[in-house]
């Protein structure tokens, strides 16, 4: 098997200056990430994604961190699973994307799992109901399907959201490469272990016992196992 | 194949909200982890989990840290390796869990190697003594199997934990779906070197030599394999 | 199969002291990388690579970098992504390589991506025009391409450099062995989340809210899925 | 296939305790540990290992860090990359092992890569000669073979240590089950990055750029493939 990537510009990698100098509209994919980021009091946090341009559309793959709340002893927890957040725009021009017409997909830590397993023939799909367990089930809904192009050379994503109330469907979808693929599924097995929190937990070392002293116990450890 | 997650709903991230809204009884899970953290001495220490939802049983995982004793040297090495503890406990109704009968299984390092490397239709099962070499062996016997679903669709767990003193037996199962094995899979392999202790011997770097003067060899280093 | 590497020296591991002792020519390797670096204002900075010699050539492989710009917001989103370099350059002589007659290719996340998903039969190719979108488009081109040496043994890499101004072409060859290879891939499986800006975006973790407040949203979290 | 693993007692975590009570001689591997440690000035160093002890020998593997070198620029560089140490010890007793008879092998990283792309019918053999290049070459001769154990059970471990000087043979060997060379392919694919300094190269993260500024190129880049 062949694969070819004809001629990318070295330039292509600087992404901000393709974009400056491609995308139209009062509205760029540069600015829109601006804003996003402007709306959270975030200062010292950093932003990092992976995209994929295509013909149609485009995608765009972010981490976002769990969260911790505090414990009475002093120590602190996850309350809330972090997630990779999908974001699709559609093209309206060469090269040119519309990122007001973004639609959302966040994936959960198990939807993470199904996505880094999914083999070369394999589909998989995802809903997601905004307003489950409320009044409003049923009116939003989203789904993600991941399909094979066929031979082992990737797989065709496509984003639909049915809005009953509003009586429209929006559609956008993208071929992704094998290697492009390969990107987001090793991104996304990095991304596991932090989104879940576990990076935290196993990083957040004490400092060494003394010599001197016995160490106390500062952990949960395999003995709690025979504690009951 | 094709895989379906029907219509999750995004509260169902909000760990807390879900089990605060559905839980009952006076010992909720939220409670149980608080007492649980709350019974160390960790102020400064985080918890991160991966708990599945079933019918009949729950699951978490949660990995826990080596610790370290001083050498002379003033440096420090392992002394205890880490693990990850298993918890599973039983569900008293629809979505309804007690975490006062919760079960608890703390994986060595090995048994982490054996459930990661294990195919997609293979078996395996480990066994517990918390009283061996001690006049009470043998009087509870725990086990955990980890069985093939089929159709490379996941796992069946299967804990039970045999006490011939009290003359009962007590067992909690559930199915863990082939995306969610993955996500314990992955979570397990990033565990793996820390709770050996490898990524604190691997990044605890010594500050750069100075260009001055030439190094002090302050590390083991391969040549001591010549030194006999 | 049996794969033999006979008699490696552990001073082989002393990459400095190989190269002083066998490397001739006013421009070693050494001088030369120091140079490279030294053309950088890069106090602090550490330089990391991984080097495979062989009898025509050899190859360098450098993990690089993404760089961030500020927001408006007080935070720092990726403007460009790293690149994983790979730096040919030829033998000269037994053992000896001639630094200054080096070419250089820089692998895009998604070229790594191709190669750590390259099957043991499977080939691919990379194009690079260092001038594409400009009046000089095409002048230059460069390829890489990577085919299987059969038997699952590795892979032989070759870098083409066309210069249709200067009317010269010039290439650089040489096998990877599977072990080789498997450093690599290794190796950038480690780097592409990296040269992404996950690993930054993904620790760059907060202080632990306060059992007191309710903690602000200070991240862009999962429900902005849902606020469209 | 069903693997058991029979009734490990929870005490067999605590490694300390357990041979503690097992061992005798007037040298431990406890012992033999903090005397290894001691030898080097090595405040706030950390050691980690991965140790299986079987019925006539122990394999223990620790990681070694690389060294780096002062630029002139300020910057460092890796000057000798690290390794992973293989210390095999024979058994003189029911679960009583000579430290002081310890034969050391220190895997290089292209012998970390063999290891861990090893398929479950393949086998590898490394050759050290530790006075290679001098007059007393092929004085000492190291092999170290990893056979296949058969049915994808795992593997047999045999280091060989010739010396034509003393005319002595020295040989151990040990059976590694598939869970425990899973668990060193874990942690030798962790450290295979860290040994060659690719985590230093990417994570010593510069200051982020002030907004007011225009950031100064701090860092090779993928344009530096253009700069010939």
């Amino acid at each position: 098997m062949q694969r070819l990537s004809r001629f990318v510009p070295s330039s292509s990698r600087r992404v901000t200056d393709l974009k400056d100098a491609l995308w139209s509209g009062s509205l760029t994919f540069q600015h829109a990430l601006s804003t996003f980021a402007a709306d959270e009091n975030t200062s010292g946090r950093k932003f990092a994604s992976y995209t994929v341009f295509k013909g149609k559309a485009a995608l765009s793959m972010q981490p976002i961190l769990p969260s911790f709340s505090k414990l009475e002893s002093g120590g602190s927890r996850v309350n809330k699973n972090g997630s990779v957040m999908l974001t699709f725009f559609p093209a309206v021009g060469q090269r040119k994307y519309d990122y007001s017409k973004k639609q959302l997909f966040a994936l959960s830590p198990t939807e993470v799992g199904s996505l880094i397993s999914l083999g070369p023939a394999e589909s998989c799909e995802f809903f997601h109901d905004p307003s489950m367990k409320s009044s409003h089930e049923g009116q939003v809904k989203k789904s993600l399907s991941v399909t094979p192009l066929g031979n082992d050379s990737g797989y065709f994503l496509n984003i639909t959201v049915l809005n009953n109330l509003q009586k429209t469907t929006e559609r956008l979808s993208l071929p992704i490469s094998k290697a492009e693929f390969t990107v987001m599924r090793t991104a996304l097995s990095f991304a596991l272990p932090h989104i879940l929190g576990w990076d935290q937990a196993l990083t957040n070392h004490q400092p060494s016992p003394s010599p001197a002293s016995k160490p106390r116990v500062e952990r949960p450890h395999p003995d709690s196992e025979w504690e009951r």
